[in-house]
């Protein structure tokens, strides 16, 4: 057996020589991103080895650049353990560690909790007084005991607490539901946990219920990207084995408890105090957490088991917090609308607008929401990883190191990187700005195209010197590399055929809802973009590429994770959880693959916008 | 390791040599009733093995008959297993196997179960019809999705079970909670359960909800008794031990679960087609099942956990029925008063009508009902196990056998036997009727002392004869032995007097409640005797002894197994549920213990009625 340890993290463990670094991160729960599934095709599993490993592989000698190679830097899946060994993983990216989007909406929450504490103070039982345990406690919260429920776990405490305690106890009520009884304070611990379920990453806000803080936040990246990348991978996977789903389930679940574990241990406080989850995902997501097969997600007629808001037992949930209490999912919209898309009607308040509101949320799926004639309408578009940096050559996840600006100057190209460090690949919005930079400097045209060597002629000479190839192989470069080409960073025709299918799908999407709903593209008057995706990137690029129908810049605006934020909202406020329901059931879903106009107005979406 | 096989069960196993028969059947979970604790001094373990034996202890050369031991019958608690070994038990008591008296009080309830099934028949999904699953059902049940409830289990059921039967299919409803999805029948299987805690027997029916029809019945001796045969002997176990209440909870619940595999073995039928079970039982058992601490039962001021009826789910409960099954408790009324007791005040209407009526139930605790002046008074008493044959020298459980009835014939005794029997011992009813004799005879006086040698003198010669021994130590022998005085029977003075205490104590209750409602003893008009009790006894022995107060015979009836018939019910109307809950609300307890003037009542009512 040989002995690794992951750095930042600290696991460490055993695992059999001859084991990759990606199945031995598996064995002890550490999750590395593999979107190829570990077949050494992608190579995103970088990690870096000092030692212990077998030499370079054919895979990892193709994928990893020389210096990359002359610094230890290896691809998990494919370098086996000969000796002990200590890996590094690269630091968390952005969207991990950065700003808690959510933070910002909840200020427009009024608190109402489903989670209640109050401490009462009763009387002595007594030959005169022979009044139950359940009785003495109904009469101290002023409730009828015939109207009031407890938990049997809450009942079993009841005797002991209350005598322990001299009959001065804190009661904690879930939904009116008597979930707890603790020894006096000034009121009882309430905590809840918001849990937003991202297809890539999984975000826990531990909240203290009676302030409304967030108390600790954790996120780890989703343990189901093992099996696949996307959606369909995973939604494969669950079909291919007997335990499929449930091994999905346990994943999920899981990582959970180890985030809530974890957060409550930075809190200083006790996962027994946390009476309710909400939780948050797109479809798929939230039928895994459930355990509901999502096979029908994935065929036409692409049909959830459920819409509605999901109430369970934190026990059948197989959540590890008190067992006595409460798990809501939002509810979903669509095979491919999810909770997530519930949150960002939810926290845009987009329903409550006097004119035609357009909303968006990207990632490898795309969801469109349109607001127009007091009809609220939803899409969903298969954006593809493209705006993630996925299926482009030298696409990255947005970290240190990613190229997240570029900008023309007099003719002159630009670029920074997250970190300022020396640039390792391209992210999402340095995808945008690229194509922004192309269009807008000639060196590609409307349909796609790159300027060839005649047409190149006619831009600056710097972008001419950074145009080369033929063809199908033309491409940009974008950062030039050292010797031997190392470090180099080029945008290729072929990455510029992902982004525009990506974009052309979203604006079909667009067009179709504008359609439905009776209004021109332009009559839209205010756009909000969800997510990282709406807070990283330029809106003047998205503009320039033909993502959004024209609008004013300054109508153009993100709004943050709302996903996470429907969580805590509804977390917070039972009212929120009432409005959500009610966006859910008021939502139309249009399948886009069933308007007979899709496929026109699709290929008409892919141009870019002539330069003006 | 020694064999052992128990007929009639058929349970066998492998033990250590040395383990007594008692321990054996413990650990291959055959219970042997060992009221005594198995100290070997009560002698009611009596079993018959033929071989595989150490000769037999001092205790049982004490406690069994010369007969008894030439017949290879043991006390299962002192008798070590020195080889392999087949142990005879005795056939089971008349209790057990006697008609199931709660079928009699069925024809009164109006079924309308709390588990409902219905089928349905959905169109098929299409892109033009995306509605979820579980919205279809919803839409097929003509209820609101949104005011509809589904248990996840139904909820994972739903996609598969639909399109594996074309979308026509049958739901199975819990209290409104969809608990099941199932192939299509002209209706889906709904099963309940009623089961009746006993302190002794533990009894389940099983019912098809459909048509309100018992299809199986099981019930074995509650294995809770190798911890003690009363409850006070129980609740101490409880204390005495960090895990007794759980030890308590599992011997219940994996009995009732024992019971119900085997009555749907009879049937036919699968338990996860059991969608609900009702349990009845007094307040400790009632406590021990749901695992709440007993302690406070047992000391004043003999405060229960609750007393409102407890709904929680078959996983909570622990019961082997569906999932997604509900378990209904019916209430309590006080530390000593149980949901049994709420079966008597349910079954028998007693608030309906218009004139005082007693309700009397008793085991080893007896309990009082009276309905007097719009007031419906419940009080327990603590009659002890006379009246069921404990503490009496020759008292035995009604079984073939016993001797079940006494009676007097020109100045003659005659006596019957259960089955007709050489007579093994004296049963609760012949006890009832011997009292009843002696005192008509004249062999005993109203204070309950046994006839002098000189007052004897005025009886008849048979019965002059029958009177042997001196003060303490005088009995009446009611079989002669044979040889050696083996297989005689005989009735102590002891005897006697612990008669008289239990008589004592419930006419007491009586006496105070009558003094509560604001009545004499005599203005009661109709009396009703729950249980075997009330089946059994002779109701002029009853009078006669002073048990009841002075009422027309006819006016006295014995209403069945109130408990069990309360269980059912429950499980067969909702109706009966909401008017359980009214009666143990209306129900006033009294605490006799607390009244002042109880010892003098109680010493009044030891006495017996003077000859007429």
């Amino acid at each position: 057996m040989i002995s690794i340890s992951f750095k930042p993290g600290g696991e460490s463990g055993q695992v059999e020589e001859g084991t990759t670094i990606l199945a031995a991160a598996e064995q002890l729960g550490v999750t590395i991103s593999a979107p190829c599934g570990g077949r050494g095709r992608c190579g995103r599993c970088r990690v870096i080895a000092l030692k212990g490993c077998a030499p370079p592989t054919q895979a990892e000698n193709d994928l990893l650049t020389g210096e990359e190679l002359r610094n230890s830097v290896r691809l998990a899946c494919e370098a086996t353990l000969v000796e002990d060994a200590q890996v590094i993983l690269p630091s968390d990216s952005r969207t991990v560690k950065g700003k808690i989007l959510a933070d910002d909406a909840r200020e427009e929450i009024t608190l109402n909790p489903n989670v209640s504490g109050s401490a009462i103070e009763l009387a002595h039982p007594s030959l005169a007084d022979q009044r139950s345990d359940f009785e003495r406690v109904a009469d101290g919260l002023g409730v009828p005991a015939n109207e009031l429920v407890i938990h049997r776990d809450a009942l079993a405490q009841l005797p002991t607490v209350l005598r322990a305690n001299d009959f001065h106890v804190g009661v904690v009520r879930v939904g009116g539901v008597i979930s707890a009884i603790r020894p006096p304070g000034e009121q009882p611990c309430c905590l809840g946990a918001a849990v937003d379920i991202g297809t890539t990453t999984v975000v826990a806000y531990l909240v203290d219920l009676r302030s409304g803080e967030t108390i600790a936040t954790a996120s780890e990246l989703n343990p189901q990207a093992r099996h696949g990348h996307d959606l369909i991978s995973r939604i494969e996977f669950v079909q291919s084995a007997a335990t499929g789903l449930e091994d999905m389930r346990r994943l999920i679940v899981d990582l959970i408890n180890r985030l809530l574990a974890e957060a409550a241990a930075d809190a200083g406080v006790m996962r027994r105090d946390v009476h309710e989850v909400s939780v948050v995902g797109n479809t798929c997501m939230h039928h895994l957490f459930l355990g509901l097969d999502p096979r029908n997600l994935a065929q036409a007629p692409y049909i959830p088991v459920t819409r509605e808001p999901v109430e369970l037992s934190a026990e059948e949930a197989g959540l590890a917090i008190n067992r006595a209490g409460n798990v809501y999912c939002l509810p979903v919209i669509a095979g491919f609308v999810g909770a997530d898309t519930v949150g960002v009607l939810l926290m845009s308040r987009i329903a409550e607008r006097d004119h035609p509101t357009l909303a968006i949320d990207i990632g490898t799926n795309g969801e469109v929401m349109l607001w127009a004639n007091g009809r609220l309408l939803t899409a969903s578009c298969a954006a593809g990883p493209a705006f993630e940096g996925g299926e482009i050559r030298h696409g990255v996840r947005a970290a240190d190191g990613a190229i997240e600006r570029v900008w023309l100057k007099n003719g002159s190209l630009g670029y920074a990187t997250i970190g300022g460090t020396r640039p390792s690949g391209i992210c999402g919005s340095g995808i945008f700005d690229i194509v922004a930079a192309l269009l807008d400097s000639g060196a590609a045209d409307s349909t796609g195209r790159f300027a060839t060597h005649e047409a190149a002629q006619g831009l600056t000479e710097e972008m001419t010197t950074r145009l080369r190839g033929e063809g199908p192989q033309r491409e940009f470069v974008l950062v030039e590399g050292g010797g031997a080409g190392n470090g180099e960073i080029t945008f290729t025709q072929k990455d510029l055929r992902e982004v525009q299918l990506a974009k052309g799908a979203v604006r079909a999407a667009v067009e179709l809802l504008c359609a439905e709903a009776g209004i021109a593209g332009d009559e839209i008057e205010e756009v909000l973009l969800a997510g990282a995706f709406g807070n990283y990137i330029d809106r003047r690029s998205a503009l320039r590429m033909g993502l959004l129908p024209p609008v004013p810049l300054d109508r153009i605006r993100g709004i943050g994770n709302a996903a996470g934020a429907g969580a805590l909202a509804a977390l917070l406020s039972v009212d929120e959880r009432e409005r959500a329901a009610q966006l859910s059931r008021s939502a139309e879903h249009l399948e886009l693959m069933a308007n007979p106009h899709f496929q026109l107005v699709f290929a008409d979406s892919m141009m870019f916008p002539e330069a003006t």
